[in-house]
């Protein structure tokens, strides 16, 4: 298909798109002789993804760009697309915060420790995230007591249960990445979202006024 | 104190300070006289607030004012104050991405039957998120079954749970409302932390490659 028919399929204006290839998100079409450039269904498929991540995922350019990345090796094993998705994804999360203290990530170790979690996780980019959040909570004024960070880490169980158990269950390798890199970043919002709505239920529940 | 012990105390530069003062994130200090300007300890804790919301949170200007508005009325209902929170960190969820399509909505209709949620919670704020999560997931090509938004809505159940116990165990409103607001935005980064380290420890449990 030719550039207009892409951008009415996409729902995504031309100039939008030659600014993708040029960013190296979307692969070139081909020239056929002349001017005329064809695409295909994958391009289609690929903008989808795009905006995904841009505009619900809310990653810049260049966080998508490594996340998109990914997908082009789609054969390497889950446990480590799973990082690539993660550590490009935390870029954008970790941008202008200063670093984790070591009293944040210390209690991270512990809470890893208490929840029973492999010893793989200890480097794991998302320590850092989850331990920038203890320290603002302690420098707000509000020290989380382990009884509530357990409960955390007992519902990010479930939530990466069902994550993983939905990737596993996905035998095209590429279609698995996929799955991969855009529920790391779309889940992240899905959360955000069922946790407020779970917050206005339990109010209800307990009649707080 | 004066400005400069307050920047020493806080570790806001003074025209920060001052840029907070003009955009109502801070109450201005008293002027005793001359160019004096006295600020006491309740400057120095809204500082540290202000930087929680918008360098872990990630608010803008506008959208920290607004949830810092909630703390000026501290003998609200909790699930009024709860509410305003949510609504003003939602401005910046949903800047710019497309409305939740009915479709949309209507699954998280049906995901909050299923859980058995308070008939409260069909407006809530994050039904939107939610359902914009839904629909970006569907048009990426990854449309979700009902059964991993009901492991999400689960998690999300045992999150708030966890949040308004904490926030319910507090006597002092001011106190209290404070919570509930950094809470709020601070425990979406915590959790988007833990679900990272937990899929690491899913995927190294089952052994996944």
């Amino acid at each position: 298909m030719l550039i207009s028919e892409l951008t009415r399929l996409s729902g995504t204006p031309a100039p939008t798109i030659k600014y993708y290839v040029r960013e190296r998100l979307l692969p070139a079409g081909e020239r056929t002789g002349g001017n005329r450039t064809e695409y295909g269904d994958e391009h289609v498929h690929r903008l989808r993804l795009i905006r995904a991540l841009l505009e619900v995922g809310k990653l810049s350019i260049g966080s998508a760009g490594a996340v998109l990345a990914a997908l082009d090796r789609p054969d390497q094993p889950i446990a480590e697309t799973f990082e690539v998705a993660q550590r490009a994804l935390a870029r954008d999360a970790v941008t202008d915060v200063a670093e984790p203290s070591p009293e944040g990530l210390a209690r991270v170790d512990a809470l890893i420790e208490r929840a029973g979690w492999s010893e793989w996780c200890h480097g794991n980019v998302g320590a850092g995230i989850a331990a920038q959040a203890i320290d603002a909570f302690a420098s707000a004024g509000h020290p989380l007591p382990d009884h509530y960070l357990d409960a955390y880490a007992a519902a990010a169980e479930q939530v990466a249960r069902a994550d993983v158990g939905e990737v596993a269950g996905i035998r095209d390798p590429a279609d698995r990445t996929e799955l991969m890199v855009v529920g790391t970043v779309l889940g992240d919002t899905l959360s955000v979202g069922l946790r407020r709505i779970a917050q206005a239920h339990i109010t209800a529940e307990r009649n707080l006024s």
